[in-house]
């Protein structure tokens, strides 16, 4: 299934860009003031083949799950949050439900697996508990729930691997399923997002050994541990980085050992965009992780990726480079979720509307630039 | 009238920073995790004294105006250009204009100084040529005219000064009254743009003279013009600063002898939205030489400053760098008009939502981070 997916992903469609750039050419502004927003517009172009193409509906995808090696005292907070902030998203009061509003994208937080049964919470709404278990439905808050357990939190990558092939596997599907799913509801452009405690420390180990850095050159202190504590997660991710033996020439053996059930799901939701010819937007430090996955297991899907911030997170920019991306909006955001993804939308359908709006010189009667000898 | 305005700007009230920032600590995410947007949301509760502001209502001034200085081919576009793009704006065709929609602001074009009767132009909309003298309307496309020229356009700052100093001051007083104006009806955060032929020409002077810098080194193509005319831009201003002498310690001999009544307005805007307790968010290279002359007739301003952006326009970063302003976006952008500055709102923006609307710890029942040590 995957396989077929992949080998369904298509190179952007280049020679779009040229009839793109003639009509950006010929609004009524100086050529290429308006910068990256007038490369958004193009590659939008080239991404959905369509010279007119349509982002109203835009959706970001919050993954959550929880992490074996918490228990290592690798975060910050307790891993009990990771469970409480998915209720948190579904009644709309977190950072992303706030930022997915003002930008007007919907939400669908995607429980893959996080280690609690959130059938039997009797904190979930209501609204929620009829709507579940495969049928997509929006809540009063513009937030859908979706829990599609792959495993009850990864084991600890301190002591073993993470998760087994299969069940990597089968979140890569699960993201693929979202995209082929939502695509056909017509949204028109897709963003991925995080939650779960303790998953800068995986995806530490993810950009180590498929970037080739040192650990230390590309770990932070993810939710704000002290220097003391940051020592001790180094250590934690150059021993499970030692005693897995991940091969960095197979994405998918890395992922499994060392990831998490939401990286995994993130990489899926880029190759379904991808094979699925739509935009999707990369979130900080541990969507990175997942899109750097993907793009390894095909590289076409880099043209499909826009990088929407980047992290103070340290190592975000190492797998950026490795993809060969570059992030839109620097603002010392290291929130996760799919805060950044969700601000980029914003100056991303800025340049859509800059080419789908503006007036031509003719239109206009402006007169264009004088010839210069 | 100007000397009372800038007698009535205040300091911020940093003492409400400290309670911004407690109500901020104590938000669903982690400590600063949400980078310069919580900056943006704490300096709004500072400049208006407000511990829950309100900025739903947005506007951006394009002030519009003639530079004499164009005759000595110093731009890519003919003058005529400016009063073309004028008549786009109002038709709701340019850049400015949609972007503007994109981020639900309003816009007010300000012709303080073009070199064309608008009022007797068969090009104009009807239903603009009975809402304009000083009456504020808006029309179909969000977009309100005002004509207040105080020159038709500047006088050749080759060959003399390009205002008469008491033309600066007219200048200045109209950006002031458009900002007393608009903030008793409830605009809540305002934006500076301009619209004017050969305008960098009269920027870079005024920020060689004001930054100290060397002329070759705050000058940059503007529109489009190739090497061998920006080299004769730069003769261009460094004659008219020899020629007319201004006064690097008097701002407003600066701005009258080397500005635009485009950049005057602007620098009016920026001290009346000060004396108004009401946020101006600074759009690029023309607009930082206006604010930069408000900031040096009372460096109080610039804490009621936000600095949308980072122009490819040379000299831009002298100018933010001689204010003490950090530019929140960076997307190669040099169209001018407010651009940037309108999509800056959307960020500041985000950042005040996320401080009033999103969920504390203790409302969404959320662990908070542990004990270190």
């Amino acid at each position: 299934m995957i396989k077929d997916t992949v080998t369904r992903i298509q190179k952007i469609d280049t020679s779009l860009l040229q009839k793109a750039q003639a009509r950006l050419d010929n609004l009524t502004k100086p050529k290429d003031s308006l910068g990256r927003l007038e490369g958004f517009a193009k590659q939008l172009v080239a991404i959905t083949g369509d010279l007119m193409p349509d982002i109203d509906k835009k959706v970001v995808f919050t993954f959550a799950g929880g992490h074996g090696v918490a228990e290592e005292g690798v975060s910050a907070f307790p891993k009990e949050v990771t469970k409480e902030m998915v209720l948190n998203f579904i009644n709309g009061g977190a950072g992303i439900n706030v930022l997915a509003r003002h930008t007007g994208a919907d939400v669908v937080v995607v429980d893959i697996g996080v280690d609690h049964d959130f059938l039997k919470d009797p904190n979930m709404p209501p609204l929620y508990m009829c709507e579940i278990g495969g049928k997509l439905a929006f809540g009063k808050n513009g937030v859908a729930f979706i829990t599609n357990k792959v495993v009850h939190g990864t084991k600890n990558i301190a002591k073993g691997p993470a998760m087994t092939r299969q069940e990597a596997e089968q979140c890569i599907q699960i993201g693929i399923d979202l995209a082929t799913a939502y695509s056909k509801q017509g949204y028109g452009i897709f963003a991925t997002g995080d939650m779960g405690i303790a998953n800068t420390t995986p995806s530490s180990a993810i950009a180590a050994v498929l970037t080739g850095r040192a650990v230390k050159d590309v770990t932070g202190s993810g939710t704000g541990i002290d220097e003391h504590a940051l020592k001790h997660k180094i250590n934690v991710i150059e021993h499970a980085i030692a005693i897995n033996s991940p091969d960095p020439d197979d994405p998918v053996d890395v992922l499994s050992k060392l990831g998490g059930a939401e990286i995994a799901g993130i990489t899926g939701l880029v190759l379904g965009c991808a094979s699925q010819k739509k935009p999707i937007v990369i979130d900080g430090f541990i969507s990175t992780a997942g899109a750097l996955i993907a793009y390894l297991i095909e590289p076409k899907t880099r043209d499909y990726m826009f990088a929407s911030h980047n992290s103070v997170e340290q190592g975000h920019k190492a797998m950026l480079d490795r993809i060969g991306l570059d992030p839109i909006l620097d603002l010392n955001l290291r929130l996760g979720e799919g805060t950044g993804a969700v601000l980029a939308f914003f100056l991303i359908e800025a340049g859509l509307k800059i080419y789908k709006e503006m007036a031509t010189f003719g239109e206009a009667g402006v007169s264009e630039k004088k010839e210069q000898g």
